[in-house]
């Protein structure tokens, strides 16, 4: 059943494959009048491909986004804008060794079960490559949320035990691109690269957290009950391919917390109301208050190691497996983005849906 | 925008207020011929209800259950299966204080700055009295998935600093209900209970964390890309009321681990394709795989305490304000129940959605 | 799989059976702050109800409506309005011979076909009954378009042969509830009139067409390309029991025209831009134009006639059947309000839809 | 707010503009395993092309289909199906004087007053050019209906004035495509290419009907209430360009009929549950009874017409305008396959949601 459309008003329709002849996305519901910045998206999609750092996997591909519709003389008309990325030459004979064997931690077998048939050239529908068409339809829902100043910055806060301590009230946001690992705190920064180099040279991967900051939202978005602001947040993150985990505001730590702590009293700051804390995450009954929105993702390490794993084949024989050459170490640096997107998305979703509800 | 229908092809629409007249769900897409157990719809709301135990809030509520519709000599007949659980007589009068002033960390200024209007009474449509329909719903949902020997068991693994330290594969999952705090490990509960008690003494509350599991998932459910089956149920869990975090499988944990570690290992157990490890939580590139599936549900402390409370009122002025009388001192004990329904939701409507996959 | 839900932003979820404890309907979607008369939903509820004149049937139901939720302070929150009709004393024993026999061109057989179960009593869930759902949610989605001085009348224009040979520019729109077939030409109206009652008399039934207009819609209702604005007309209209056609504008007259004589020539009126000619009927290109929207809507013969039929029973062996007693002999003078109502719910859904068209 | 996507299980969302660089279509719920003949989507885009015969636009467009993602050794993935068709080469300057004036009953006006910008460019996204699109994803459901033998065949049943006076039981419906109209009655077919002859000699244009019949459709398909299968065959045929009226069944004459001579008896034929009759049109309460579907669709005369009208322009002048050069002065013969594939889809998205209803 259809499961490539995201969102309710501001709607992302993905397709495409590892190694087919394009990936894209189609966006409906972008309202009319917007100027689509071309370049802007490319920027975005740069800082998630392939092959931009010494951390990062070394296979290239320029990820070049061509606007197939909607957008006239340089503006949209709220027609259905479509994106496409062609895919370069790959050299499918490099996964040919993957047809019949299932690789642990991919959704290989997952696929063959689900399906009967599966491209398994370079993990097809399931390869993050996917996600490149998230970060492509997620700048120009930043463009649109930048007309209301909301602004949305995610960078690593972990990389395996290296921990960044420090809350983003005390990280300089507009410093997160000054490095290849996106960690605004240099010290941090240069451990966690130095962590994720030796993990290559062992041919390991390893994992990591994100986390990302909302600022500027407006209040009132979210739909109480099930369209909880946050709730959308979550599935939105838990869809990026290798994330394992999601929280927001206090998250997890509030489980050890009692409400005499955890509440945030409200009080009246130049005339606007807002929290002396903020452990709910600037989100309340699932609805923005206006403070800041800030949630952790986590990612599990790359199942793509270039080390021998036992494994079985489609024959159901038990078989080794190992992967060579040019995978991400650590996945991410170039997740950054993606996150990103996926909050950008989500925000602008409910933007429009905050739009009905006041006659 | 509409945000009170939640799923797909196994579909709810929920409605009502803590204080209207009566709160209720209409379920579409179960199809015909199901045996409706009454009984056993009335049994999940019970183990939901208020005043059930010592550590619960004493207000008493029958929550009973009337069918109104879309069932005909006591099986479904796909037509939609409206429950309603009517209000009893409520003492309105005890809400009037909250009419002028936002309790912190509720829902009460969001609604307000939202919508402009907000029904005061219990929270109105933000109370989690509103979750009993979820229960309800997901009694019917897990009656479908008994026809495939799925099973889904929730219990509470932390209550403020204590943790249950064991796997849920040392647990017996068929002793929760033995005690009133539904966590499975005698002593563990034990704690946990005199925690909570003394909670309730000091006028405060706590939070805590409930651990799922599902048992005998087919292969096969969850959608790639967007609605990954982790991705949906993360949005809702998520979207209960006063949850804060969600991860599956290894989560959080994932972070700091490598992939060598971390990846599970296919072998061949009695002809059938399992892992050696399952740090996967039993679904792989949004799949599930056949394993179990578990995940974590952190909840912060109820925001209502007995303690006198900085805030604000709807002029804008600094005020008080003090909760009084019977509120939950922890909420997941009663929340085990609204956990398993809204699991049930989610793996009811993938197994729907399954079926169209292949021709 | 699910099919009980109607609209995007104004959307409705209706349950219920004939026979069963109850019908209702959940609206989702509907603004905050609108002014809920619930004498206004019970007017149009009564104008549709059985046993209101001496053409309908002579069933007596009162079809009191209750509403059970988001009605605050008699206003809308936007929380899910739910309203609810409890079935009065059926005598279900009328209905058991049609247990086993599938009445001709009634939904039984396909119900049966479909599910492999089926409420006979009263045609369980494909009863017209629903329809009363349908007046109730559209009388408030009226009352929201009066905020906007829509207007949507509609009136019966064809009974059997007899045909109303007016435009609706030469009618009183505001005469259509002075007589009881709801024609607005006191001529046709007797003439209609009296075919009812001798097709009654007869033991029959015969078919009609009604005709509505909707006047003051604004300007850029509608979507492109799937989601035309007479496109979601058609479908809701098609939805209502008995249609078998409708058409828009010119309709099938257009068929046998020329684009000469077809085209509205623009022109500017008062400073509007109007158009001379209306064949387009208040749409172009699925889009409003402020001009009058006018469509018409045909009904076949009520399938329940006190004749003997031919049929077969669930056996699958031939035998007759004769309904007896209390049937419509024709269905349009009740019809009137329910394509009222469905046009009103279209037209709201898409007055929300426009909301987000421009930045 | 979105609305270029349709169905709901075999859902397709469409892109483009007349002039832009493509014209596409994703669909998404296609099942794994169907085998795509990518030469059976181009054959019937070839007959809907302009250029085909000398009673259609002489444009020339080749209209070349891409497969981008979703198909996999020739078969299908459960991954989304991306269909794209580049424009060729375009003279826009044709258009650019369309650009400050509103074509009279083509949709310049109402895109201009809902977005506030407008690609005038052919037409841009109002294009009949979009329904290419719709051609090639109906060219995919009619692969999988083929599985189930569901056979859909449409044909012209009337030309302006002329019109075919038989059913299509009388009719040879394989020697559709036997000539340039598609109306399988050769004398009938003359008359109508003569008169579109003449009348685009005229510079004029003519309006047309199409008859639609589905073959061995399975019994049960439509849902109750909303989404009943000609409900959303009409909705499906009314969002078509210039489609003004959609009748099933007896449709717009059930009217005049009394309910004795529309009732379609039920017989057994050969074990098989049958109809004496089929007024109904093959669908009862909504469902698929296993007889004939068949249906009408009335289109109005293309707008574009070689004489000059009386107009204004985007300042709220009078003017005139005159269309010139390579226009369908009918559009029926090419619109036969469109409503092929709007039938197709929707039964398709039935057959799909058919099977969910049943455990």
């Amino acid at each position: 059943m259809p499961g490539n459309t995201f969102g309710t008003l501001f709607r992302i329709t993905s397709f495409g494959e590892s190694h087919g002849p394009a990936i894209g996305v189609v966006i409906d519901g972008c309202p009319a009048g917007l100027e689509i910045d071309k370049e802007y998206i490319q920027k975005q999609l740069d800082r998630r491909k392939p092959g931009q750092s010494a951390i990062t996997t070394q296979r290239k591909e320029e990820d070049e986004v061509h606007i197939l519709s909607g957008v006239f003389e340089g503006k949209s008309t709220e027609a259905p804008i479509a994106l496409v990325i062609y895919n370069k030459d790959h050299k499918p004979e490099d996964y040919k060794r993957f047809k019949d064997t299932y690789r642990p931690s991919h959704a290989d077998y997952t696929y063959q079960a689900k399906y009967g048939i599966r491209d398994h050239r370079g993990g097809g529908r399931s390869s993050a490559r996917e996600t490149a068409t998230r970060v492509a339809a997620g700048a120009i829902a930043m463009l649109l949320l930048a007309k209301e100043q909301v602004i949305i910055k995610a960078y690593v806060s972990q990389v395996g035990p290296i921990k960044l301590d420090k809350s983003y009230l005390e990280l300089d946001l507009n410093a997160i691109d000054s490095n290849i690992i996106r960690c605004p705190d240099t010290a941090t920064a240069a451990e966690m690269i130095s962590l994720i180099e030796e993990t290559r040279k062992a041919g390991d991967s390893i994992g990591g957290v994100i986390t990302c900051v909302i600022l500027n939202c407006p209040v009132g978005l979210g739909e109480p009950v099930f369209d909880k602001l946050h709730a959308d947040l979550g599935k939105a993150m838990l869809s990026i391919n290798a994330v394992k985990g999601f929280e927001i505001g206090s998250g997890f730590a509030s489980a050890s917390m009692r409400g005499s702590e955890h509440n945030d009293a409200f009080e009246m700051t130049s005339g606007k109301i807002t929290t002396k804390t903020n452990h709910s995450g600037g989100i309340q009954g699932g609805i923005s208050n206006g403070e800041e929105i800030y949630f952790r993702v986590a990612f599990k390490p790359v199942a793509t190691i270039n080390k021998e794993q036992e494994t079985i084949n489609t024959s159901g024989e038990n078989t080794t497996i190992e992967g060579k050459g040019r995978h991400d170490p650590c996945v991410v640096p170039r997740a950054v983005p993606i996150v990103e997107a996926m909050a950008a998305l989500i925000i602008c979703d409910h933007l429009l849906r905050s739009k009905t509800s006041i006659i």
